[in-house]
């Protein structure tokens, strides 16, 4: 049991951040993520408020969470009506969770101003609702919504608002600073004056950064007692975001000595921060604390050497703890073992020498130089280690291309794709439409070599993104397409990178489809060819061919 | 005469970070602006350490400042050497400003595994340089790196190298967290520590990112006493940054009462964050505190119609007062105020009443079903409002086109766009290749309404962004492309969505293009017919065209 509790908001609070839209696949994913990480609650959504989150709790009992507790969140009752009558009430009983956040007014401007109500029934809104959850078997968290701001007003009124949440039922009071501007110094004295005030209740944090301060805060906070902390993945959330988690937990764990997480999980939080950062389709920062690519970066050559005699010179931590490392210029022997690490881990059952990997390497360079990134693609790193072997028979390979996209008048718009491509020695000349331009492009390379290897109709894509490198080139800038692919089983991702999209999307489909046959062929050989025959490097064609030499390749 | 000195350090620290590169220029055209912003102190550079810093000193002189300081950063002199024969403290002097910035090792551990000297002869380091620069007639602001670590380490030694500064004839004592790692409540007891072993002695704070806090760590510092602030716009600088004085300076003189900048200074503050920002060549974060373009946006529709009631209610201050603007957000989750409130704002020309709203809203609703999203695309909501004026005439329309991607066995990629469009009477007919089917397609229609409408030619795509929005569909996935366009004065955001990439492109790059056109022609009327003629709705054909009645458009 840590001494702090984490509720992750991500889903809820982060959501409201302008630029995130989950999906529903997209919030049970992440949320089967902090389970591994070892989040301890995952507020999944606010039900009452639209039928995505609705659905996400449906679908939430099947995610098998191993050790973190979903929560809905949710309103106090509507002025003057019983909370059996209320529409937001029923949709938080309806999520079903054991427990629920339920948020109510601290502050007299807005129960009077915002909420159009009185002090009296703002207080029988939120003992009232309590007590309905509560007897409905819910555990509640109680968040007053803009506490330091009402106990700044009125702090009678908003001590108030705490008893009745407290007398009506609620397991923890959780102070919110919602508009984000509250001082740490401010903020250190009023918890401390409601930690008196509630001695033995547990009480939680929730902070805004609309001051560039909520991550401070949540540290004062738990200085002054606080044990229940809120916060969001990549500090995601309206305006100026919420609480960064991924600084609040290591600044608790590392620096105050509170244990949250496991050693182990706290080395994934980087790999964790990345993946719900992928996931909302937004870039990660670079220069965020502890996980951000650049956070353990030496630029001059002082500091390099500074952190090679001494790595606390120029690192306030170790960064494997969070599972971060330090970048230096990357010299070309540090390169080539973590090639050779890699290839280990990913290819057991293949033979990596070290000219081979030093070869490996070059090409990862070359490629990254062109906007290739291999951090979230292991499966096309992967095919490189796996075509880098000697023998290496491609299973298929495609030749030629054409994809055409129309619209006239009076019809919708059109997508089809022409393919050619080789298996062994056949040659398949085929296409299909699609409902877009790499949709149609996907299923005519299915197509033309599905009849060879039957087993790749279990195989699906699961995921396409695009990512524009450098936005500013507009419509002629490079960019980078990520498939996640699973043939039900396992899932593995590859990249392709062009400033053509059709085109970067055409090599990652093919990695898509190729590293499950070259997995199966064991040392990477493909089944259709004798392994001891002389064969082309993958995708580049041998000469007889360009010579125009193969069978069955003559169409105009 | 402020309370708070700033030390801005964004040319000298700032451009340690990494993707950061000023030019000389750069540095010249931020410092004016620094200037006129009332900054105290502008830290130019490191001029013993790079050539392009020292040519910032000789040009620096006719700058013409008002009111900052220019400031020359420099080391301590070299273990085992005079300060005259010290190329470093040369070149500080050679830079020629009157006021230095020094920095010397407080922590036990750089002094003797980084620097491999003794602990006595680092203080004479520290003393030597300082006595030197003072009796060249320079003032000297001391910076103690590491003071932090160091006095966590050994305060004993931490202190006396303070002394030794001080004695030398430093004017003030800046307390570094030069590894960012150091906790607010920590930091405040080492400044207390130091402000009462050193009364009367004016102290400063620099503090790095790493925690998350440097922000909380500055203003925790001049809580405890400081009066000297360095920091750098927009946090820019090594790892996770420095101190950011957009939300520093705010936090100071709104939060804390403390005069730093005179109101209407203050007020250009956001102005300021993204003209550095531009000059870095780097996006602005939006969500940075105070000077991000959100943060002070209002999504959901409950926050919005609360800040309607009190501006207080969901904002921390007014955003005036930094000179950022509160931004209601166009959504699904929008109400007709909303709607109504942004046309007020957008198009102040135009009359929109309440049943025109409630259609506009209708059609928002309905596109955001479909994967539009308005909120980061106010220049295709502005045009749902203009299309929706009586009268409106689109000022050209797009016909039909055509894309095509090929690849061929030797050959590179081919992308080729065709497009018809109509502009008045006249029927254009048309191709262009590109680097992609989106670029050609770009350049086919630019090709097609630029006779018409040269004006055009100034109005560039800065910005193309592609979001997948159920990923998992894959390559099937419905897709948001949004586009920021430029006329050089002016930006605007557009979007399109469908399955298809090229078809969500196109309808961005029209409402791109249709958007300025639309604007120069007042109440949405085109020039090219007279505005009683009856028109049809925008993107839509009117009945005689789809019966094929045009003249000159019966290509095959």
């Amino acid at each position: 049991m840590s001494q702090v509790e984490i509720l992750d908001t991500t889903l809820r609070d982060g959501a409201q951040g302008e630029g995130i839209s989950f999906s529903l696949e997209d919030k049970l994913r992440i949320a089967r993520r902090l389970d591994d990480l070892g989040i301890h609650y995952i507020e999944g959504g606010w039900p009452g408020s639209n039928p995505k989150d609705a659905r996400f709790f449906e679908r939430a009992g099947s995610l098998a969470l191993r050790q973190a507790t979903i929560v809905a969140f949710g309103s106090t009752r509507r002025a003057d009506v019983s909370p059996a009558e209320d529409a937001n009430l029923a949709a938080l009983l309806a999520a079903g969770t054991p427990v629920v956040t339920l948020f109510g007014k601290s502050w007299q401007l807005h129960v009077e101003r915002v909420l159009g109500t009185t002090l009296g029934e703002n207080l029988r809104m939120i003992a009232d609702s309590i007590r309905y959850l509560r007897a409905a078997g819910r555990r509640v968290i109680y968040d007053a919504e803009h506490f330091f701001d009402g106990f700044a007003a009125n702090p009678d009124y908003a001590f108030e608002t705490l008893r009745a949440a407290l007398a009506a039922g609620a397991e923890c009071l959780v102070l919110c600073d919602t508009n984000g501007g509250t001082l740490p110094s401010r903020l250190a004295a009023a918890v401390s004056r409601v930690r008196a005030a509630f001695p033995g209740v547990p009480l939680g944090i929730h902070a805004h950064n609309d001051g560039g301060l909520a991550v401070a805060n949540t540290l004062a906070a738990v200085e002054a007692g606080v044990t229940h902390v809120q916060g969001t993945f990549n500090g995601y959330g309206e305006r100026c975001g919420n609480a960064d988690l991924c600084a609040v937990i290591p600044n608790l764990q590392l620096k105050m000595g509170l244990p949250v997480l496991a050693p182990e999980q706290l080395a994934a939080l980087t790999e964790a921060a990345h993946f719900v950062s992928e996931v909302a389709n937004l870039r990660p920062n670079p220069h965020a604390p502890y996980v951000g690519r650049s956070a353990f970066a030496h630029k001059g050559g002082v500091h390099v050497s500074a952190v090679l005699k001494a790595a606390e010179s120029y690192q306030h931590i170790d960064p494997a703890l969070v599972g971060n490392e330090r970048r230096v210029l990357v010299s070309e022997l540090s390169g080539k073992g973590n090639i050779l690490h890699k290839a280990a881990e990913l290819c057991p059952d293949l033979d990596t020498p070290t000219e081979q990997a030093r070869e490996v390497l070059r090409e990862v360079k070359e490629l990254e130089a062109r906007g290739y990134q291999f951090e979230g693609a292991e499966g096309s790193f992967e095919l490189l280690l796996r075509r880098s072997q000697p023998g290496y028979q491609p299973p298929f390979e495609l030749l030629d291309f054409l994809v055409l996209v129309e619209k006239r008048r009076g019809t919708g718009i059109i997508a089809e794709a022409t393919v050619k491509a080789r298996v062994g020695d056949e040659i398949i000349h085929t296409a299909a439409v699609g409902n877009g331009p790499v949709n149609a492009l996907d299923r005519a390379i299915r197509k033309a070599i599905l009849p060879f290897y039957p087993e790749l109709d279990r195989v699906q894509l699961v995921d396409y993104k695009v990512r524009i490198l450098d936005e500013e080139a507009a419509t002629a800038a490079q960019t980078r397409v990520l498939i996640e692919a699973s043939d039900g089983e396992h899932n593995w991702n590859t990249v392709g990178s062009s400033t053509n999209i059709i085109e970067a999307s055409f090599h990652a489909l093919v990695d898509s489809l190729e590293l499950p046959l070259a997995r199966a062929n064991g040392n990477g050989r493909a089944r259709l060819r004798a392994p001891t025959d002389p064969v082309p490097r993958a995708q580049s064609l041998p000469e007889p061919e360009r010579a125009g030499s193969e069978p069955g390749a003559r169409q105009p």
